[in-house]
């Protein structure tokens, strides 16, 4: 994999009157992509851009990055992506900042496609074991009380590839299978309410309207506890490929439960044993036999920057920038080590610090050129400590593609890139 | 103007086993431009788009929303538009829920254009009465502690054509001039220590890049208090339209002085009596004086739906919604009236409340096609009550244009429609 240095900024700081430098000794040193600078749009000259009035807004009713901001985009690992069909792309966390993902560039994951569903004709349907089986319209679901809650997704897979050793080199292709962002819709309990669930009923069936089908047991204690069917993200409807016009939200755990473009919840009494159940998403494990029904993403931490897409590329002060989240509650702590985990530092947290939500943390830092081994670990408030990978390992072996929430480690070379490592 | 009623949605509801309706009586009511339901779409069907896998989000690397929510854009009236070269477009806030507004749908004022900044030769340039006068890269800017926080951006013209009457029937024309979304950059405090501001420093001026030479002056209690320089916007890069790659944020004060493009920031002992404080954004009494330097935006509200472009289209339940917010705090209350503010109810608060940031507010009620005449008003925690428009008209009279926070009344009428009326 190429490691990338999308548009590197130049780091020249000249003081108007004397040779004042800010925030430790700014030297020039611009990576080899990194655009020239044109002397002639520098203080105190006018820069080419201020006469010039750009193209109107009218023109975007619905706005759009920068055009300098063209490298800030999902992508996909064209091995991982068996097909169309069956296709994933991961969100450029290292160029993110604060806690909201725009909705452009939340990773998908989908098995059978992306439905252009109707909303028109866009109906749920409640059956099985409730009083009144019901039908519902997306204007029925927006007439409900609502509920508005900031939630990560994360996939189960993510890092997937990492259990056996450091194989992508990047943040975004190891920690980009997850978002965070705020769901507007109904809460489930208020749903079973209306339809009057029976005594009898443990669990609910979720199917999808795509052409997957994808279908999954939700134990009931989980669907009146924090589930919701959302209709809009960040403000605005979903968008198609997170499930438009409506997508089941089951906080902190993972994402494949959350199923999109929902059609069905059938109340039963037992768990249904769907594909995706039983020969997916279950971790294998050292002995041969799966652990199944492993929803919960633990807690998990990543720092985004630097990482193998953020080269430093100037000594001095840094700003080492990261996410946290897990799905047992809010995050507590963040500690970052830059010795591979012999001392740690606590991290600032950002605010808000939600449940089951992202939190964003920094920690400023010193580099003098020399080789660095960067850890994050995150602490939740039930106490739970991101483990390292050897402590998943002595556990579960390395068979499972599933629930890798490992301390991942960035080595700092002394040109001051970065590259995903194992160490011991 | 118009009223729209943009894709309504059918509003059928069948149970599967017997004759049960939820939320009350739910009539078949489509409006005229709502989509004809295709009952083969329709419950035990497979739909038609199930089968079909739909376009790749490999396509979309930037994903869009979809086809369905293309009349959900920013809209500008042509009347208020006066030139390309100064132009405003406005939020659809009836289309939007939470508290987060997306930022293609940021409403965006400009006075000279959109320039099209380089960030390789962005600098921000600091001087005045300063110890060191700086002249900062974008990337320097980045290296510095970082803040991340939520706040609304109010034109202090939002409403600026109600003074004298209900003139637009639209909740995105006489609102829609107010966004909210988290932003992420340095504060200015850390900006200050970094310059060494001289005791003698009372005021900034904060010069924008763009072809108007955007202008404002600043007391330096509130440099020292909230203000921040963002570089990002609910997580990515600044839009273009909104400063990209740096503009002032001013938490709680009038939109113009949130300054983009931001080029510099001079230090000084008074303010500076730019155009935009002088001829502009002061407020034309009624005895011929004028208001200055009044920054605050005052609380306010505003029930999205129903509004003019959101009529109710059923009988029984429906579900109120709004949005609030102040400068000078958090929102503490948000009371909804349906009898034109004879009788008044507490509408329910959407987490997280937050500091000078957009809350959410909703309350069901019921409608049984009767006229009903539907007002909100915000508290905020310092305990200041949103005024009536004739409150505000007695102290200030119909002259200004500026800071217009009174209570709007929606008129709902015996066909559901919706219109903006003035009473009294």
């Amino acid at each position: 994999m190429t490691k990338k240095h999308d548009q590197s900024l130049s780091l020249s700081r000249r003081s108007l009157l004397g040779g004042a430098t800010a925030l430790g000794a700014a030297s020039v040193l611009n990576s080899a992509s990194a655009g020239e600078v044109n002397p002639d749009n520098l203080p105190p000259n006018v820069p080419e851009w201020t006469p010039y009035l750009g193209e109107g807004v009218d023109a975007n009713p619905y706005g759009l990055p920068s055009e300098f901001e063209s490298h800030v985009v999902r992508r996909n690992v064209e091995w991982l992506t068996a097909s169309a069909e069956s296709s994933v792309n991961f969100t450029p966390l290292h160029e993110l900042d604060g806690i909201v993902t725009p909705n452009g560039l939340c990773f998908e994951r989908h098995h059978g496609g992306v439905p252009e569903v109707n909303p028109t004709d866009f109906r749920l349907m409640i059956n099985g074991l409730v009083d009144r089986q019901l039908i519902f319209t997306l204007d029925d679901l927006r007439r409900f009380p609502q509920t508005n809650r900031f939630y990560f997704l994360e996939c189960a897979a993510n890092g997937g590839m990492e259990w056996r050793g450091a194989q992508l080199n990047g943040c975004q292709y190891t920690f980009g299978m997850v978002h965070n962002v705020q769901y507007t819709g109904v809460r489930l309990s208020d749903i079973c309410r209306e339809v009057g669930v029976k005594p009898s009923a443990k669990w609910v069936l979720a199917e999808g309207g795509d052409s997957a089908g994808m279908t999954r047991s939700i134990p009931i204690e989980k669907i009146l506890d924090d589930c919701m069917v959302a209709y809009a993200m960040n403000g605005e409807a979903l968008r198609p490929e997170q499930g438009y016009p409506a997508r089941l939200v089951v906080p902190g755990w993972e994402g494949n439960m959350w199923v999109k473009w929902l059609r069905r919840l059938e109340f039963g009494d037992m768990p249904y044993m769907a594909r995706e159940e039983t020969s997916k998403y279950t971790d294998l494990m050292k002995d041969g036999n799966a652990r199944m029904f492993t929803w919960v993403m633990d807690a998990k931490s990543v720092v985004t920057s630097p990482c193998p897409e953020k080269a430093i590329n100037n000594r001095g002060v840094q700003l080492l920038k990261g996410i946290a989240w897990s799905g047992r509650g809010k995050i507590k702590r963040v500690d970052v080590s830059l010795d591979a985990g012999r001392n740690w530092q606590t991290a600032e947290l950002h605010g808000p610090v939600l449940e089951k939500s992202l939190a964003r943390f920094t920690m400023p830092f010193e580099w003098n050129g020399e080789e660095m081994l960067i850890q994050s670990r995150a602490i939740d408030e039930t106490g739970y400590i991101q483990p390292t990978i050897q402590a998943l390992q002595a556990e579960r072996g390395v068979n499972s593609i599933y629930h890798n929430n490992a301390i991942a480690t960035w080595m700092v070379n002394k040109d001051g890139s970065v590259d995903n490592v194992r160490l011991g």
